[in-house]
């Protein structure tokens, strides 16, 4: 297939590389131009999994791109997709596919503004990657990268795009539950990511406070509300036990939202999380008073730290 | 007349300084055993607006206090006030009045625990104080101290106690409104003191965050729906306003909250403030969520910085 990975972050490296060695025809895009200058000069240079690896790849920005392609993944920090999908619409066919992994709530909305709802694949991965130094990634997992059409019409393309995952050493498979496992996914980031931003302290130490449980509770109890707009059945007692299990799993360790606004001082995604119930709930006629008051403190907290948006 | 002063800290010593020298038979009341010994054996040393002064005062723990009062001020912290009650009982008689200036709310209802609400005197001021060290403290202002009795048929006693204060430089004033300056003070504590504290900076900080109107404005509406049930009337707009404005004349200065909670880890007055609006909503029958999470996510802090409560 001719892919392309539009952001070429550590995880957009990481799948561009192992679907190029899965004989694909594979560029890279992106905007930092030291990334993109030492993969020019040097090659890619990877660890998988603790395998290391060099390998040539195409890459450049968006706009140096001229090909058109069979398959585009997205692959931006939430609110990065719209300016994203701006950028790369003439490298898209009537019949190029945009696969979306990302985290977070709304994209396939924000997708569609873009191009036909049959060509819209959503999934999730668990994949992890990391950037060590420009043109140098590492790339770790072996869990699935779960995909589903958008359009309930269109299986086969996206049963198409499961197929080269898999043959490419990714672990695709084609999920029933995309949508479901989007919203529990966005359950422990609503949850987790937010409070430990807010209150700079890491995933233990929340919960060991005696608030947690409150906390956790009513935050979950209005994702659900919204998610049931949905059609998507969150059970609230269910999805706290499982936050609080994966919080038991992760310990004493500090999540991406934390490291974004406390540690790099960087806008959070909270806009996809919190804030996108906040705003669905409203836009159905009711609210979600935790949630935007969550989003409202962490925007103040960007503020005070002089973080644009 | 003959006063104690239940709790003599900064603001204790300074109101029992003035008393004192006005002509009362003053006691002070405190737990602290290094300030109780460095007044006992070189008096208390006072700053009062920059003039200094020394003088013997009577000072000891509750417990070890067998006289009677005709009034006694109480100058805890808002969470030392039941159990300064319950200490001090032994010292109160059938007519002795209890006066309250503390900041926060349901400090009445705490004390009519204790003693018949025709004894209790509530009342604001603007004076403030410091502790320099053990035995050494400041005192400053010139702005009233208004004072109205809780019961009220029983204006006279607050009117004596008015006069006394006026006769000790004390600007004493008798007012219609301490319930509502009361419930006015609890709102710009309870925006101000609690937002910088959660977000960890100061006035001038949070009034220039885009989310500080959404906040101070939905937090003020919640306090202003349970003043109702208490029959005082807060204007939402014209108390935003005021905050708005108190907050221009401050500017880059830590509330006393945050000095509490992040400067120096001690559990902070929040039950008293959004933690009462939240509770007061709820046994009204409806809800108060910005003060409920907010109420929930200082005490997470504390709970995460080891505060014991």
């Amino acid at each position: 297939m001719k892919i392309a990975i539009a952001g070429s972050g550590a995880l957009g490296c990481g799948f561009g590389y192992m679907m190029k060695k899965g004989g694909n025809d594979v560029t890279l895009m992106d905007y930092w131009d030291a990334h993109i200058q030492a993969i020019r000069e040097n090659g890619l240079s990877i660890s998988v999994n603790g395998k290391e690896d060099n390998v040539s790849m195409k890459i450049g920005k968006p706009n140096e791109i001229q090909d058109t392609f069979d398959v585009v993944f997205v692959f931006t920090k939430s609110m990065g997709l719209r300016a994203m999908m701006e950028a790369i619409k003439h490298t898209l066919t009537d019949d190029t596919k945009v696969v979306c992994l990302l985290n977070g709530l709304g994209h396939a909305k924000t997708i569609a503004e873009y191009i036909p709802e049959k060509n819209i694949i959503m999934g999730t991965t668990v994949w992890t990657a990391g950037i060590d130094a420009p043109g140098q990634t590492h790339f770790m997992g072996e869990g699935p990268v779960e995909v589903q059409n958008a359009d309930p019409s269109e299986e086969e393309g996206a049963r198409q795009v499961v197929k080269m995952m898999a043959d490419c050493g990714l672990n695709g498979v084609y999920s029933e539950n995309v949508h479901f496992t989007t919203w529990r996914k966005a359950c422990v980031n609503g949850t987790m990511n937010a409070l430990c931003s807010l209150l700079d302290c890491n995933i233990e130490e929340l919960f060991h406070t005696s608030e947690s449980d409150h906390l956790v509770t009513e935050i979950i109890t209005e994702f659900s509300q919204v998610a049931a707009t949905e059609s998507v059945d969150i059970n609230v007692q269910e999805t706290v036990d499982y936050v609080k299990m994966t919080a038991e799993k992760v310990g004493a360790h500090y999540p991406s939202m934390h490291q974004d606004l406390q540690q790099n001082k960087r806008p959070t995604e909270i806009d996809f999380l919190n804030g996108a119930v906040a705003k669905e709930a409203e836009a159905n006629g009711f609210s979600a008073p935790y949630c935007k008051l969550i989003t409202q403190l962490i925007h103040a907290k960007e503020d005070i730290y002089g973080i644009k948006r």
